[in-house]
């Protein structure tokens, strides 16, 4: 029978504020439009855009931009039932995005005590999490106590009951306190997922080194319980690696590119997506990467994600 | 000899960020516009709108938002060379304003480990303040270390070398543990201060009690340093005493109200310049009141100070 | 060929004051002896006294304790060249032992900032660990960062180095914040170990509830590394658990008690020096149960941990 | 009419342990005898030894610590009603005394986050502080907030209450975060006290320099409110200076040294009880020379506080 859930995402729902005059420091702008932002929250809504059910655990805080993100996940049709409000004035991540150029994009962040950092293990639902087939972690979860406690108690019930784990490293370097800390915390979900995906670099960080390669990588993570490795190399394309020994690999579509926020995000939406929907993984990394060619030429990162339809047409006109 | 300052404001230098779409709650807003704002800020604005000459103490962030601050402040003609920049990844304090009516105006702040918070006592330069006739110090200043104990120390700078202190109240809850450590600072401060200007709220705010009365405030102070002191009442105009028991009022402006904030700080700028000036205190009063009118009628606060030219043609129209 | 260490102990090296004066309230008690104390640490002494060769990983205070634990800690023959002496004016842990009757017993813990607490996991040294057959971790440096993250690094470094990892529950409840990270953590490293060790409430801290079985524990870690697991219940003895479903029970020995501090780390101690000693588990139960009937007869912990002469004549004598 | 008390005291109260094998390093030390410590406990209980009335503000450890100390102190007489029991878990400071010779003493402290430093300014009773005639300040409350709150708001109290406050400067490093907040927390206390004491170096911490002479000081401190300052020289002996230009100069008395802990807490008890009982300033220093002699010569700081006829005794044996 299926589950009430195609995959419940566990992180952080934030703000974005992305500058409306850009291409240019964000000391000259002026004007910045207001998005629900974040990894695992962006994911949501991309797989939600898809027509996947999703539900969402996170923390968010009692203000108006809590509620925002709140009603905007709802609106797109996720689950917020366990997206619990913060009691002790936390407030909501920003993200405010500066475009210098498409190729020069960075991004000034609020992370100090914000409302996703206190997420309790003791918050984490296991009846809620027994109603997905997938749950889908983000490593920025892990950065700090209690969320990263959160984290490894949802893990822990998700192997106990038989759920798939998927793991987005979604490295950031803000919050963490060195870089012992993340590669150890990486490691032990990494070792414990399912499914892992992440840049070449987030890879490096995991191990704790610069310059390793897809095989030391897959190695390593094979002699645990990952079955399914996705290593991202930017435009250069991206390979996923089976546990059996196969390797598959996509290259990226041509797009104008206006930004490069939210491509990893739409990436992993799309190709969980596929996955979930029975497509191979040849098929699933198409998704992957035509998802994020087109959330790279808008201007936001949640509400550009695409529709099965516009992914299909990309793919179609570009083979 | 003239001195190289008129005033110099010491304290929070921070980001408003205004809602573009307004009479609504911020939950519907999505678009907001970028002004400096914070109340010393604020003040330091008007006055050298007004023609004063005008330098700052505080501390900015190192990123996009510290820099737009100081180039705004900058000008505008203050002196920005005392706004000494963060090394410790402190952030810019934030205000989204929420106008869902000119008669229900809120703000969410982010003020966490907020830059201005971590101006330290050796970073106040006695030899800067020495060029001044008068510093104004803002009560938030005084809501943690080591911004609290910079405030100390310019104080007893100020007190050394013959500088007049006007304190403006400045009171906002966040950021303070309890109601007892903002009596006791406020009324350390305020005995020490020449000029004390707040609300009457704000004033039972340093007396630790509800409900309290001009004529108790006053009492209290007069045994102290203080020879002027402005108890604001809201709509109901505002009333200056001076220790020989002299009691002046002004009420206020009709105007068409878009929001309240601002109206404090662009009145304490009227007020103190004009007071710098040579002008009588019931002309003070006035320039005050007129500010005040100027800048609720517009979309910012430190844009929207006015020149001395629109108080006057105010007061004129009004009289 | 044999290794350089049978042992290496990882955790808290402290200071013990005794009351000189006991069977009766602390208050009532004016003087105390200092011993060297905290579970690893005792471990560690309690090895070196059976005559196995012991590493040791920590981090002293630097001031008068710190150099007395280090030297008591050589002058019995451990290798103390990874101790570490903390350099950020972290204390040594200190416990006044209170000793109102031999049922009565408690402990007045100091262990805010303690340096044991501050070993970071890049001080963890894998060219050390691999030199040791057995690495031995206490649940206490599990308590806080980051010495919880230098006990997963060790963790890590024991597993690919093919290094037998020990785990002594060591559960106090001063420093740790809620149950759930205790459980949570606890069951991590019971999970990675090979033989775990504890009383029947530590087993149930770990596992988050209360009133738990032997059946429950062993049917729960035997799903995932441990191979033997020993379960204490005081007076009424100890339980030894194999994965291959063998089990093994000791009673306790007769003794005139004076105090119940130091039963575990001493039973720790004979118990697994018995065991890298080629003795049975039967043996090694016995071991451990002597050993700790000779410890709480005499007044202090490290001081009076018993040489294997001692411990056979007390088994010869009960036998 | 006489008031309850002849003064009260502020500030802390804890725990010396003192090494029963001295004249050695502390790591060879292995017994400790414990006493109550801190300057403002020794102060109340010297001045209770002298026969006056003596109440104590301050915050103990709720367990066998706190007990004992409050036990002592009531013991000699003090009224022990406004000694609050922590509820927080804080502990009682502690001091490790290493007396290597009379002239090499040292001490190893534990004041993370004790028990005294959490007292609160609404936990300061203003119907308590009206029954005594002195308050007694310490300046080692100030380190850290709320006590340093605490002593403001006891201070902002008495000079209400037209209550006399003798600031003992009382200045150790630890808990300070820096130079510059001693300076000012000090010259704040001190420009509000009526009498203040301390040595020739905490003078020097206070004025934020070095090598400052005793003219400089009472240059600064008499445009304020004190009438009396005391500098103590050490072994050079001691001053008093007053409002009216005044000085007073003592020696010290000859005395087989032991240690010098203790030497300035019964200096100013004695000071102050001779003052308090209409002695003249020239024998209220002779009765601190004598005090503090008799202290340096003993084991311990509160329990070896003389009488009024061993004081009277030594000063007569040596005139």
């Amino acid at each position: 029978m299926a589950k009430r859930f195609d995959i419940i995402a566990l992180g952080r729902a934030c703000i974005d504020l992305n500058a409306v005059e850009y291409n240019r420091p964000m000391e000259e702008t002026i004007t910045f439009k207001k998005y629900v932002g974040g990894s695992p929250a962006n994911i949501a809504i991309g797989s939600a855009r898809l027509g996947a059910k999703v539900g969402f655990i996170g923390k968010i805080s009692n203000d108006q931009h809590g509620r925002f993100i709140e009603n905007f996940m709802a609106d797109v049709g996720i689950d917020t039932s366990q997206m619990i409000v913060d009691q002790h004035e936390h407030k909501s991540g920003l993200a405010f995005t500066e475009i210098k150029s498409p190729e020069e994009c960075s991004i000034l962040m609020y992370r100090d005590q914000v409302a996703d950092l206190y997420l309790k293990p003791e918050e984490v639902d296991e009846q809620y999490l027994k109603q997905t087939d997938l749950l889908l972690i983000s490593g920025t979860a892990l950065a700090q106590s209690p969320s990263r406690e959160a984290v490894l108690k949802a893990i822990s019930y998700a192997r106990k009951n038989q759920i798939k784990v998927a793991f987005e490293l979604d490295y950031r370097p803000y919050t963490w306190q060195t870089p012992e800390e993340v590669s150890i915390y990486y490691s032990i979900i990494a070792e414990h997922a399912d499914i892992v995906i992440g840049t070449r670099d987030e890879y490096d960080e995991m191990e704790g080194k610069s310059g390793g390669t897809n095989q030391e990588t897959t190695n390593y993570l094979f002699q645990h319980r990952p079955e399914l490795i996705v290593i991202k190399h930017g435009v250069k394309g991206s390979y996923a690696y089976t546990k059996d020994g196969a390797i598959y690999q996509a290259g990226s579509y041509k797009t104008k590119v206006l930004k490069t926020f939210g491509a990893g995000d739409s990436y992993a939406a799309a190709f969980l997506y596929a996955l979930s929907n029975g497509k191979d993984i040849e098929t699933a990394l198409k998704y992957g990467s035509a998802s994020a060619a087109i959330v790279v030429s808008k201007h936001s990162s949640s509400e550009a994600m695409p529709t099965v339809q516009e992914i299909e047409q990309l793919i179609a006109a570009q083979s």
